[in-house]
C-alpha cells in the first residue's frame, strides 16, 4: 500500500464550471460521455465504464444521469444534487430531457458524440462550445493529496524497475535477470505487479524504451535490453477517482558510454534549470518554463522543437511538461508557443529529454505542485543512470 | 505467461466495413477518435492513447492519420495502405483533408465528437450514420486465437482468487488470509498481480462483490469478506490489440448456507440449459438463448427482466451475455427483446446470474465461440462454490 492516505469522497467545484461555460447566458451545461470521458469523470466522480452517462448543471442544481447499476456508487460518490437513472430502452438524452425544462438552451462540449447532440437538438437549442478544460487545472487540497498518493506509487514502481536492473547480470553485452534475458516486456511486468500490489487499477501505458526505441517517446513493445543502452521508463498509472501519476527515469545497465553520460548530464542540468525558474511560483510563463530547459539542451548543440519522432533530429522534440489530473495530459502545456501563466494549485510534470534515434534517449520527469511563491516537488526519487537496489521507504521519507 | 500464443499483427477486413457503411454511395468513410475509441482501435490496430487519430476508407485505399510518435507503431501494425502524420498545431481534420478530394461526401459515425464533424463540414459534406458496430462481430481465426489467449489468462486470474479463498481461514464469521482480514480490495490486488504477471496491460474493472454488494452487479469497492457470503468475481482485462477477456465465478468461504447453495444450483442449471440450446450453433436467436436461461430462473420462482439493481427484485435482472472483442460489451446482446441470430465466429459470453439484494448473488460466466453446428467453450474452469486450491495448468489442459 502506498503510504499517502487518500480521501474517500471528492468534491467538484461546479461554480468554476458555471463561470467557464457562462451558464448565466443559458439554461444548462450538459456533458455526455462514457467512462473514458475524463471530464465526465471529473464532474461526476463516477466511472460508468462503457456506458453513456450525463452531467447536467443548471442555475439551481446539478444532476447525474446513469444506468441503475451505478446508482449505489453515485450515492456514495457523486458530489452534486440529484441522481437520475436511465432506463432500459431509453437513450441518455431521454434521461437528460427529464431534468431540463421544455425548449431549454443548453451548452455542450465539442467533444460530445454528434449523435447525442442531434438527439438533444430535437427538444432544445444546443450551443456547442470548447470543452471547459481549464475547470480542473487548479487542484484542491484533496486533489493534491491524491497527486501525492500517485507520486508515492509511481516512485515505488520505478524503484522496482531499478532493483531489477541492479540485480541483472551483464554478460558479454547481454543483460540477464533471474537466469533469462531481460526484455522491456519482462521489466514492464515487474513494474505492473508492483503497481497492482499498491492497488492501482489502471496501469496506463508503461513505456519502456531500450536504446534506439527510447527515441520513439512512447514505445510499449517488447525488445531485448542490452548492456550500455539507455533504458527509459515512463509510468502513467491511474489511481483513485481516475487521477493519474507520472514519472520518468532513465538507467543504463552495465558500463555507461560517453554519449549516454553526456545526454544524462544535459537533461539533469535542464531539470535543475526548470526548478530554478519554478522557484518564482505562480505567474511563470509556460514558454519561459519550456525555454529554461530547451536553452540548456541547445547550449550543448542539440536541436529543440516539436518534431516528435523525426528520424534526423537529435535533441529535445517534445514539450517539457503538462498538467496532470483525471486527464494524463492537460493544460497548462509547456512549449515555445504556449502563452499561459502557471497558477497556484497547478499539478504539472517537468520532463526534459534528449534523444538520438540511433543511440537512445534520456528523460527525467517529476511532478510538482505550483505554489504562490514557489513549488513543491512531489517526488523524492534520485536521478542516476547507474541502477541501484534502493530502500524505497527511506528514499520516500527523505525530505 | 499465458499458454496460448498470439499473432504479432492482425488484419482488419475493410471490405466488410465498406459494405456496412455503403461506401459505394459516398467518397469515404471516416472514423475519428482517440485511443479509448474501440472502433478506431479495431480499424487501425493502434492505441493512440489520449490523442485524436483518424481512419479514412475510400474505394481505393485505407489511411490512418496520427501523431508522428505513433508512426513506428503504425508501420508495424496498421493493416491498411497509408500513414499520414498530423503535424503540431494542425487539427486532425487538416490531416484528413490531405487524404480526401475537395468537396468529398463522407460518412462518419454518430460517435464522432461534434467538433470534429463541424470541422469536416467546412470542407465537405458529412453524413452521420450509426456506428458500424456489426463489422467486428464475426471473429477471424487470428481474433479467435486472441480470445483463447484471453480466456487462458482470465482463468488463471480466477484460479489465483480461488487459491486465496481456499487458503483463507474462517474464524467466527471473519475470513482472514495471511494473518489479516480478507477484503474485496485485497483479493482484487492478488488477481491484478496475477494478470500483470501474465502480461495484461489493462486490468479493466476487477469486479468483486461480497454478500449484498454482489447484487450491485459491477461493485468495485472495498468491503470485508465474511464467512458464508457469496464472493462474486468478474474479470474483464484487456490484452493484445485491445481485445478483452471476461469470466465470472462465485465462491463461498466457510460453510455454505441454503440460499447460496440453491442460487448456485439454479444458475448452474441455467448455464447448462444455455449450452444445450447452443449446440444448435449459428442461427440460434439471441432471445431464445436468453430465454433458455431466464426460464430456468423463473421456474424456481425468481423474477427476470432488465431492472439492473432494483432493490426489491430477487432474480436475474441483467442480460445473459454479449459479444466481446475490442469492445467489452458488443453485439450480439442476449435479452428477451433482442432479435438477432447468432453467427459463426461470434465470440460471446454466457452469464446467467441470480441476486438477492439482501443476501448476495451468484454469477457464472464463460466465453464461447459460435460455430456453424455448435459452439466451442473457451473456458475449462470448473464451477463450484467451495473454493479449492487448484493446479491451474492441469485444469486448463483438461480437454
Amino acid at each position: 500500500m502506498a503510504c499517502v492516505s487518500i480521501p474517500s469522497t471528492l468534491d467538484t467545484d461546479y461554480s468554476r464550471l458555471a463561470d467557464i461555460v457562462e451558464l448565466q447566458d443559458v439554461d444548462a451545461y450538459v456533458h455526455v460521455g462514457n467512462g473514458t470521458d475524463d471530464m465526465l469523470r471529473y464532474l461526476t466522480r463516477i466511472d460508468t465504464e462503457d456506458n453513456l452517462a450525463a452531467f447536467v448543471l443548471t442555475a439551481d442544481n446539478s444532476t447525474v444521469c446513469l444506468r441503475p447499476r451505478y446508482r449505489s456508487e453515485a450515492e456514495r460518490k457523486f458530489p452534486g444534487d440529484n441522481i437520475v437513472e436511465t432506463e432500459s430502452g431509453r437513450g441518455i438524452t431521454d434521461a437528460i430531457s427529464d431534468v431540463l425544462e421544455p425548449d431549454s438552451v443548453v451548452r455542450i462540449s465539442h467533444t460530445t458524440p454528434v449523435g447525442v447532440v442531434r438527439d438533444l437538438e430535437s427538444f432544445g437549442s444546443v450551443d456547442v462550445v470548447p470543452e471547459p478544460d481549464t475547470v480542473w487545472c487548479q487542484k484542491s487540497d484533496a486533489e493534491q493529496q491524491i497527486a501525492a498518493h500517485m507520486a508515492d506509487g509511481v516512485q515505488r514502481g520505478i524503484a522496482r524497475a531499478e532493483t531489477v536492473l541492479a540485480e541483472a547480470i551483464v554478460d558479454d553485452g547481454a543483460v540477464r535477470w533471474q537466469g533469462e534475458p531481460l526484455t522491456t516486456e519482462r521489466l514492464r511486468r515487474e513494474i505492473q505487479k508492483e503497481l497492482a500490489d499498491l492497488g492501482f487499477r489502471g496501469m496506463g501505458n508503461v513505456v519502456i524504451g531500450a536504446g534506439d526505441s527510447c527515441a520513439e517517446l512512447h514505445f510499449t513493445g517488447d525488445v531485448p535490453i542490452y548492456a550500455g543502452e539507455t533504458v527509459l521508463i515512463d509510468l502513467g498509472p491511474r489511481g483513485p477517482f481516475g487521477y493519474f501519476g507520472d514519472i520518468s527515469r532513465t538507467f543504463v545497465p552495465g558500463e555507461i558510454g560517453k554519449w549516454e553520460r553526456e545526454a544524462f548530464e544535459v537533461v539533469r542540468e535542464a531539470l535543475d534549470s526548470a526548478f530554478d525558474v519554478l522557484s518564482d511560483g505562480a505567474g511563470l510563463g509556460t514558454d519561459e518554463l519550456y525555454l529554461s530547459m530547451a536553452e540548456v539542451i541547445e547550449s550543448y548543440g542539440f536541436e529543440t522543437g516539436l518534431h516528435e519522432s523525426r528520424d534526423d533530429a537529435v535533441g529535445l522534440y517534445h514539450g517539457t511538461g503538462h498538467g496532470i489530473g483525471v486527464r494524463i495530459h492537460e493544460k497548462p502545456f509547456q512549449s515555445r508557443d504556449t502563452d499561459a501563466e502557471l497558477q497556484a494549485g497547478n499539478v504539472i510534470t517537468i520532463e526534459p529529454g534528449l534523444y538520438d534515434p540511433e543511440r537512445g534517449g534520456v528523460r527525467l520527469e517529476d511532478v510538482v505542485v505550483v505554489e504562490d511563491n514557489g513549488y513543491r516537488n512531489l517526488m523524492q526519487y534520485p536521478y542516476g543512470l547507474n541502477p541501484v537496489n534502493r530502500n524505497v521507504t527511506e528514499v520516500l521519507n527523505d525530505d
